[in-house]
């Protein structure tokens, strides 16, 4: 794909000015109170299931920036001498990382200068940004997750680095599935790239590495035209190398700052994939909150399906 | 209180063996299927709204871990100069704080030498807990959320700093309210500590300070017999100065090391509260989900009511 | 003073251009392999003694950012099983605050938008500096440190917050002690700020505060003109609140923006005085090296008397 | 080698007592002033160079454990709208690692459960150690550094992983070099190690990757007799793999567990040798000065050798 085309679908699924100037939601201005209603309403079993990674501490080809988590105090050194005691530990993470489930402030990206809604890109200053921060989310993504789980569509156990699934491709998994995208719900994507690294052990999944699988521009655009609320992969819905010429991230480019759609990075779907299989359903109720960090271009979380 | 009469209470609501010797989830295993659906059930108007503060990166006299937040990026300076740019950031923190809402493991106390169910201190080394850390409740606690706000019934702002509530006024609470803690529940107990806070500002409420409001012991046996599944309360639920002679932080020491009772501090309700009078009730599914942290004895956290 | 007055006092103390466009190490050029071997000469009695303060992890009024150290390891949890076995840990640090002995970049300050030199602002990105950085001082500062000690001139334990040194009180301490500032000399400055800090407990001592005792921009006329190579102080230098209409740090933007002159914050001189005091000599060979930290504009350091 | 050999030489070597039960300097005692005095009046010339890595920030394979440097504020947010604005920056690290040029504690290493001086492994505790800590250094090392540079004893640019340097080969370069080291030296000492790594690239020269060159353990019997001061390698000592059965680190077991001598890692040496190389002579005044990190077991730190 020229720059040209894609510059051509960026307008194409453009929000900017949607929900006014000063929209601080972007696509989660779909979720209504009957999709909030509707999603409650999968809860049947009550299972639920987490869709994050263990905080990664070990560097690795795809882990460059491993976070720190050290113990303030263990039991050999109580800070009193009154019962009781407390053990105290200290978390420190670079969270915008491929092995760090994280999820995206709409102010994380810039494409020709310009954030989502045509913002400049000095609301973000060495302080931390003024405005579409994470704090946006505060109150939770609720609504209803499907997942689309492509290697069960293609009979493989992963997609390949530098697979990239067409808008087709993800038509056919809802068919297959029998589900579809609708107005407000959160799309849930696996292309199996965690099984492949449990399996085979990490990569470099980046420009400089390997790549990774991910999806097609045009994909964005049925993403568009459904409305769907939120994106949720388990690469960063990017493939890698880009098949558009002159833009490295395509995808985020679309989805944050085009139509300032919610993204998050590096889910771990195995275990929803097999609670998925078992309740022989792939929609449920989605919860995933932020932490509440003012300033912040993101957020580790920790987003719960609940079936 | 004397330690005796403490050391009697924390006989009766020990939970120590009941659901075997490794148990890894406490009193969340009070929350069953039946209890999740009908949390589920509770959802109808679709709000969602945050129990949690704002991280907080400024020194104060409740403060004295501020959390810290830096940008490691931001667009004047790309790091690639390919399109499109990005802001990262990162976030550090001493989470167990009384500015930052925070959720503990069961491994975050030790009384007389004991961690919960028995459990020897030594599980918690250096390089964090190797079990009952906070990764046990990796899959979120979802359940019914019944706040009981003691102000409310009490006809105050705020509980001033060493009151305590007792059993009966949780009860009257739940009278006046019109709701009941019944098995597999989570309390969400309002002192109004932080609207104290915002309105006349930060005061240090630690044992060297002037101290907070919070629960009588015998509270908490109602809560065991009530069969509660977690306790998130807007301090860290203990009185302060402590009325039982020698115990610092009783509440804790019954809740988390005695009874294995999902424990939170320094909720943030004042959205909460006004959310639940427009909608008339005190009663709404709850979904909280810590960080994925292997050995960590606690997280941050944003628990979510949906309405 | 007036802002204007303080404009002419710049101008006349200004260095721009002096030692080139592209100068990165200002009146550190005024070090010559002369004053480097009269310093060692000074070595006799082979005494050392450290000019820093220990590293603060508490906060209070004046450490409003802790420093954060801990155990990445201790013995109860060795990385492997065989001999021998090793304790490891981290160190976290704001090091540009009033409790942290530290040095800083020549790229640390602007007034009125320009750097020392009267380079942009810009050289500072969200990455780091690209130009004067605190790497310009690798090598480290060597040279005859002359310690002025103004309570002792005065016959006080400590100069009172607010109170400003001038230049002819300089010279007067110059007469008593028998020194004098020549080409080259590094001033090493005591207020008594941590003597009082010491007896009396840390304050606020800045803007919002309290305030501290230091210098008269008047003094840094005389810095200017004696060809002085650093300048040391126990406090920042900064009398607090200012004496100049406009400008809050006068001497911070006299010393390094427009001399740069390499400066400090926050020496501990309480061990140098009683050294100085023992061997009855103001003067001995400094040497003092910041961590080699590439775009840094500071660092921590512990710069070492020896006699 | 076989364990019980390493035994005896550790027995051999050992200092445990020799300065009293309560030692904090161990062979750091072997400086006096004389020393000192002799050391200083090697400043000739009065070049001065580091002998530290620049603070490394990128994870490879020798460094797991990148540093993290921040920038708190920039120039595109001051902090007051008051003249001067300043840029300010974060540094934090797990500074033990063999990218970071750093010194250790004599608590840092246990052999068989005994630290130097026969101290308890108990001192370390999880708020750090609280004896024999780094801060028994703060007023720096003082002495003569005495350059042994084995590469050019050798005729070759650096030595291979895995190659050992024994005792002969050192008295071999003291002849070469026209140098004896004496009591109260600082032997810095060169494999090349950093010359190797600029040329080819880092390498995992750990025990799980291709090792590196260092001393064989009979090397120390001549450090012990010639009662050296300090140990400052280009790598950490270390042969890897080690060749004495059963003990991974046996350098820094008979180094500082045994000897009590002060020891660093990571040293380079590249800028030192060149000088070294122009002025003729490879003795000169060395500082060496640690950051004052009360309970720390180490420090990065920049020493500094003066011609």
């Amino acid at each position: 794909m020229t720059t040209s085309e894609f510059d051509q679908i960026f307008q194409r699924v453009c929000n900017w000015g949607k929900w006014g100037s000063d929209d601080q939601l972007g696509t989660l201005n779909y979720i209504r109170p009957a999709q909030v209603r509707a999603a409650a309403a999968l809860v049947r079993s009550g299972r639920s299931v987490s869709l994050a990674l263990p905080i990664n501490k070990v560097a690795g080809p795809d882990n460059p920036r491993p976070a720190f988590h050290y113990m303030v105090q263990t039991y050999d050194s109580p800070s009193s001498p009154e019962e009781p005691h407390f053990a105290l530990d200290y978390l420190a993470c670079e969270f915008h990382g491929d092995c760090h489930t994280h999820i995206d402030a709409l102010c994380h990206i810039a494409y020709r200068g310009k954030l989502y809604n045509g913002r400049p890109t000095s609301i973000v200053t060495s302080k931390g940004a003024t405005s579409m921060d994470i704090t946006a989310y505060a109150h939770g993504i609720v609504g209803r997750g499907v997942l689309l789980d492509i290697p069960r569509l293609r009979g493989v156990h992963w997609l390949e680095p530098g697979e990239a699934v067409s808008r087709e491709e993800l038509e056919a998994a809802e068919k297959a599935q029998g589900v579809r995208l609708g107005e407000g719900d959160i799309l849930v994507f696996r292309t199996g790239h965690h099984r492949r690294r449990l399996e085979l052990g990490p990569w470099n999944n980046g420009y400089d590495g390997d790549g990774k699988a991910g999806l097609h521009s045009d994909a964005m655009v049925m993403l568009h035209e459904r409305k769907v609320a939120a994106f949720l992969p388990d690469g960063d819905g990017e493939t890698v190398p880009s098949n558009v010429e002159g833009v490295a991230y395509p995808i985020h480019a679309l989805q944050i700052c085009a139509m300032g759609m919610a993204a998050s990075d590096s889910l771990q779907l195995e275990e929803l994939v097999k609670v998925c299989e078992q309740e022989h359903r792939w929609e449920f109720m989605l919860v995933a909150a932020p932490l509440r960090l003012p300033g912040g271009t993101g957020s580790l979380f920790n987003p719960i399906a609940i079936f």
